[in-house]
């Protein structure tokens, strides 16, 4: 097969805008999700498009469709459940765009742009091209094949946990391993093998203190003003290094075995990949290692912002009478949401009372979500390991992130199987920005690792998991 | 002459929305100028009104005139320049008047409501109401008055400085003394003088890292983070209990002298004044004597808020690339603006030095705004004291105010002479809220205190000012 006979899918597939955060677009993510529903029919697969209801606070749209399918039914195969979404995020031109964002766009180079072209329109019709593969070769696929494709990722993935719990005692029931194709490779070169994401306690910090707004000409210095002691609470909870000084949050955090340690000298990373998605050199490690674990196997505390003070350009002179502080922290084995939330709240209280203020303080954590890890010794990984062995003629760096991907821990809990995160784009993708594009190479390529990663799924001897 | 007749004319300059603020009620600001000009004309007065230009930044727009006047040119004579401002806040009723803010409504506890009634249009109208007292009782005005009403004061003041500074050598160079009445008493009981104002210095401080806003959970941990540094040196400036922890600022403040701390005990004013402002009993000090001197006659440091960050309602993971913290000082005598700059400016750049970060900090001065005092020993202040005396039957409050009028510096800098703020309205007006209202005893009483002002001025022995 050609390359541009594989490349033919994800045109059609870029050209619907089935960006799911615009009411508007609302039908092309219903036409997306019969895109992929026909195609796979076509291929020969039993395909539902799933209902999701209306939309929580907008209840004149309904939910797009969770499109599920699944190709093969052989006892004797195992059966791999696969994840990815069909919507993209929003795109103008003149949002600065080289070129259209729903019209696929091949350079010279062979980078492919397009809205949805990494993210995730590529590793979807990725499996398709598996199986369309297999059948023109006359080829049996090595294992059975579940899918799972849904149409609000971009904007929350909105009744999809509910979804995943139910169909994991019924469609998915014979699902062995979970594989997730929605993430990026570290770099540009070499592929990578995810099993961690940190997980996220975001957290509300409020001090109030008179009935409303006051001028500062008139009440300064006679009144306590919350915006100073919510500035000096906020000043405790992390120094200009990282660290985390809320005692006992440290005490929680799994110790560095040296097994793990081990992993992180191969990685391909330097300081200066890192300086260049800064755009600066303002990083707290001097090493990549060090770099690394901070990111992915450490809790990191970050001050984002403060709701009800002055935030716009210029000068305003008042005394903002209700100010709420917000940061997260990026948790990480073994913190647990809960144990977290005590320390957090005993101490931005203990600190507060430290500033004998009449003012009122409140803290509490407006969401959480928890850190996932997989073992990445478990043959779901070791058949991807040997995959990109395969195509790509080195061994996978082993990687966690730093950021969250809630339906990896979804899958994880309903199904109590190994799940597996096995990117096809690279680091320089630009997903949810202007220009995003996905490398041929990374396309062509990634279409045989993905393939390959079946076949030797199916090799794998059978342990326990 | 009965009280309706000299509530007559406020009735109908309040029917003029002279908004400065919104373009479409500028033809009702010149409407309002037009009105003043020809009332004083028929009292006689000699008259002008002084284009001042186009609205800088909204060409399309012609500032309005300065209505000028002089009543009187007796050589033999004082020379009294009386400052006030046609122009008023924007109203609407459904913001939440309880009557239509353009149309002046008598309550039957005297209350007169209306856009303009307190800020300032019943103190204008009262000069031109002691004027037509005098002419209607045959007796000739003790002084000769010099008029000056502005009608952009609402918004800015825009080209009044240097009109001020051009006309004190020419229209205003007769000026003995100055007189303004644009702001209130401190309750609601006992009239007041008001010789002192802080002044402003506004200062930003910026904290620069990456070149964009960068995601939490992957950068988190790895990048010194400017909101991190930003909120250390915030916390640095000012404690809980107003105490300015910029080394030296304190050492520039006027000492308290036996004289002028006695002057605080006898001012009508409570703790519980304070705290039905504040809503809230956050009050700093114990004492009303400490509370006052707090708001008068000491510095103070407000935090405003910060530009950059996320300040919207619920949660976003974001690491702010670039925050700009706002806060400012109130300043007292006699802290000059360049000494507090310099010490604000090497104290902060000290402070984030300590953090050892790799960020970029900068300070600078957004504005500043003199601070002012004058002597209330002065002929101005003891004619007043005598009217209030006269009207009243009780001793003026000596008082300062926390904020700036920055036009009262304006004329004591271009004439050399005293100014003295001679307050209408009490603290319970509402100037630029919903309901705002003149009591009609204040008015009627005003009225007379703004004749009896003038007759003490005329018998004030002539001594050095």
């Amino acid at each position: 097969m050609k390359h541009a006979d594989r490349t033919q899918g994800l045109r059609k597939a870029v050209a619907i805008p089935s960006v799911s955060a615009q009411d508007e677009n609302r039908k092309d993510v219903f036409r997306m999700a019969q895109f992929l529903a026909s195609e796979l029919e076509a291929l020969g697969a039993e395909v539902h498009q799933r209902p999701l209801g209306k939309q929580p606070g907008k209840e004149h749209l309904d939910l797009p469709p969770v499109v599920i399918a699944r190709y093969g039914n052989d006892k004797n195969k195992r059966t791999i459940l696969v994840y990815g979404h069909y919507d993209v995020q929003p795109a103008l031109k003149e949002d600065g765009w080289a070129t259209e964002p729903f019209q696929l766009t091949v350079d010279s180079q062979g980078r492919m742009y397009g809205r949805g072209s990494t993210d995730d329109k590529g590793p979807v019709l990725g499996w398709l091209n598996v199986i369309e593969a297999h059948r023109k070769a006359g080829v049996e696929l090595p294992v059975n094949l579940l899918c799972c494709f849904e149409g609000m990722e971009e904007y929350g993935s909105e009744g999809l946990e509910e979804f995943i719990q139910a169909e994991s005692k019924s469609f998915f029931k014979d699902a062995d391993a979970v594989c997730i194709s929605d993430n990026y490779w570290l770099g540009t070169e070499k592929p990578c093998l995810t099993y961690g994401l940190r997980g996220c306690n975001y957290y509300s910090v409020s001090v109030t203190g008179p009935a409303q707004d006051l001028h500062s000409g008139v009440f300064g210095g006679s009144s306590h003003e919350p915006m100073t002691d919510l500035v000096h609470v906020m000043s405790k909870l992390v120094d200009t290094h990282g660290n985390i000084l809320v005692p006992g949050i440290m005490d929680l955090v799994e110790p560095l075995t040296e097994e793990e340690k081990a992993l992180y000298p191969n990685i391909s990373y330097t300081m200066d990949d890192l300086h260049q998605s800064l755009g600066s050199k303002t990083s707290i490690h001097p090493t990549k290692e060090r770099t690394l674990m901070a990111r992915w196997r450490y809790p990191s505390l970050s001050l984002h912002g403060i709701e009800g003070a002055y935030s716009a350009p210029g000068a305003k002179t008042v005394i903002p009478a209700k100010v709420i502080g917000k940061f997260s922290i990026r948790t990480v084995p073994n913190m647990e949401s809960k144990d977290v939330n005590k320390l957090v709240f005993d101490y931005i209280k203990a600190e507060f009372a430290k500033l004998n203020s009449k003012n009122t303080l409140d803290v509490w954590l407006q969401h959480d979500g928890k850190w996932w890890v997989a073992s990445p010794k478990h043959w779901n990984f070791s058949a991807a390991s040997k995959a990109v062995k395969q195509v790509f003629g080195v061994e996978p760096d082993m990687t966690r992130e730093g950021g969250s991907i809630p339906v990896t821990l979804s899958f994880e809990q309903a199904t109590g199987k190994n799940v597996l995160l096995l990117p096809m784009g690279s680091s320089t993708d630009a997903a949810h920005s202007i220009n995003e594009k996905l490398d041929k190479r990374n396309y062509i390529e990634g279409v045989k690792l993905l393939g390959a990663y079946l076949h030797y799924v199916a090799e794998e001897p059978m342990v326990a998991a």
